[in-house]
């Protein structure tokens, strides 16, 4: 097992992104199927120290969606409007492609709230990024994480950081990383998410960024095809490091062709460092990475550090 | 079942597409399993008139590919050079992908052969529409349709017509269809593989055009998701009419999100005439079509109609 290390500051700022908020919850992708679970995720936000408020159609159901397109935009523009500093999305799932032509991204952008959610949220992230430069969190949601029987607790802690402020420097076990001491814009996600960007105007356009990148149930063959469309567009070879997060659940084939072939194949064909080994996926522990935010990455001794603040507030 | 209906010249006229040519396979994406099908298709394409001629790679094997990737890129620039006019694909599955920044697009142009494939040649097809305009057909493979057990009496007709440049008209049912009469270029393929292109140099720009797409085994919403990609490209708004073909072995959803649903989601969203019915797929029967060639489509009375060729050689 990788061991994590998150580290935080040992004197707390008198700046408001250290003083303790609420949160917002919103379902702007997928219906949710146990609501129960919303409401004890609450109850461990609540324990972590934040307020924490339920958008009123956050349970809401339309087909595979939590509610029509016309109501999960409704939500997205409350969500801009309430009180509470952070917005975190319930799930993922699917349902923010089909909306991202009418959402307000600028609006979004403006109104200066912690957008946290994963997986079908990194369209969000990504167009957000692609149309105004905000930055965004790619982080544990609510049902799957703090509505789970047993939450993870480093999640949940290094979650806590990440929204005050607090999470500063992140390190873990890559003992197989290539050398690197870089910095640039963190961005990525769900690696069918940012492919399902490509050549539209929600992918963001970063050169020399950090791209990290997860999936869930995708086949080797599908992983390398979608990281070919991003070396074939350009993108792999403008990046100063490609973090590889978790690549779950994927079915196992029987023709010798796994993920570690698949990272191979990626390394003899773009000539910048790559670290596997990120926590962050599908997986029961996972890092809260600010999506657009410029960070330093390095590797030494068998661990990869991302150095997301350094101290500038 | 849908009821098909392939018209060809009733006269032959002396020109050189007419005449019976030869076939040469070669297998640039996956690996074949069983090499007995090659030789069961060899006959049956002897047996429609043709000479056939075997890449000395078409069997090779490395992990999931037939052969290397230089094997197969070997296998390509082989298949320009040898005497044959057509250049047929064994199979898809995976593998151009990985290819397409080393393939030599316009000496294949070029050549002037006829390239046929399907599924994973879809990038193939389209990287050279892309790089070149140059057409090529996208059609029955040798080892899944002229090597099966059985293979389907109407797609190895028109895929014969096709080849002989006799295919001059095809028609098919289409009840639901959107009425239209327009002239553009035909192109698409498979959808996964159309939209794994995006944002690449392999995307053909095609304005004014039809596009046709099938997929297999793919939910849904992952359906949507890839027509959501091409709305938002800018790509489907560009389009004269979209032809869907079969979407075939496509997992049951239990949340009422079934084919039907996407389709009437892509008409609500885009003001381009949609026609289903197309028979083009993973399925049985499929017609072979030229991909970057000017056609014709219209319909009326339940049916729609394909114009590949108007008399013009």
């Amino acid at each position: 097992m990788t061991e994590h290390h998150a580290h935080h500051h040992d004197e707390h700022h008198a700046c408001s992104h250290c003083s303790p908020s609420g949160i917002y919850l919103f379902s702007p992708s997928g219906a949710i199927a146990e609501p129960e679970r919303v409401r004890l995720a609450c109850e461990r936000l609540n324990a972590l120290g934040f307020k924490t408020e339920v958008d009123v159609d956050a349970l809401a159901v339309h087909q595979r969606f939590a509610g029509t397109d016309e109501q999960r935009l409704a939500a997205i523009d409350r969500s801009m409007r309430q009180p509470q500093d952070i917005v975190l999305a319930t799930r993922g799932g699917y349902g923010i492609s089909r909306l991202l032509h009418q959402v307000n991204w600028q609006a979004l952008a403006d109104s200066g709230k912690r957008y946290v959610g994963f997986s079908d949220f990194t369209a969000f992230s990504l167009a957000l990024l692609a149309q105004t430069g905000a930055v965004s969190y790619s982080g544990p949601t609510a049902v799957a994480y703090f509505g789970a029987d047993e939450p993870d607790e480093l999640t949940t802690e290094m979650f806590g950081e990440a929204m005050r402020g607090e999470l500063e420097l992140f390190s873990f076990e890559a003992p197989d990383a290539d050398p690197v001491d870089e910095h640039g814009v963190l961005w990525g996600g769900n690696l069918a998410m940012v492919v399902s960007l490509l050549g539209t105007p929600y992918f963001p356009q970063v050169n020399h960024g950090i791209l990290f990148l997860e999936d869930v149930g995708e086949a080797p063959y599908r992983i390398e095809r979608m990281l070919t469309q991003l070396l074939h567009a350009g993108v792999l070879a403008r990046q100063k490091a490609i973090l590889l997060g978790a690549f779950t659940e994927y079915r196992q084939s029987s023709d010798g062709y796994d993920l570690a072939v698949v990272v191979q194949w990626l390394r003899s064909h773009v000539n910048v460092p790559v670290i596997c080994g990120l926590p962050y996926g599908h997986t029961d522990v996972m890092v809260t990475l600010p999506v657009g935010k410029q960070v330093g990455v390095a590797t030494e001794d068998g661990l990869a550090y991302l150095v997301i603040d350094e101290h500038q507030h």
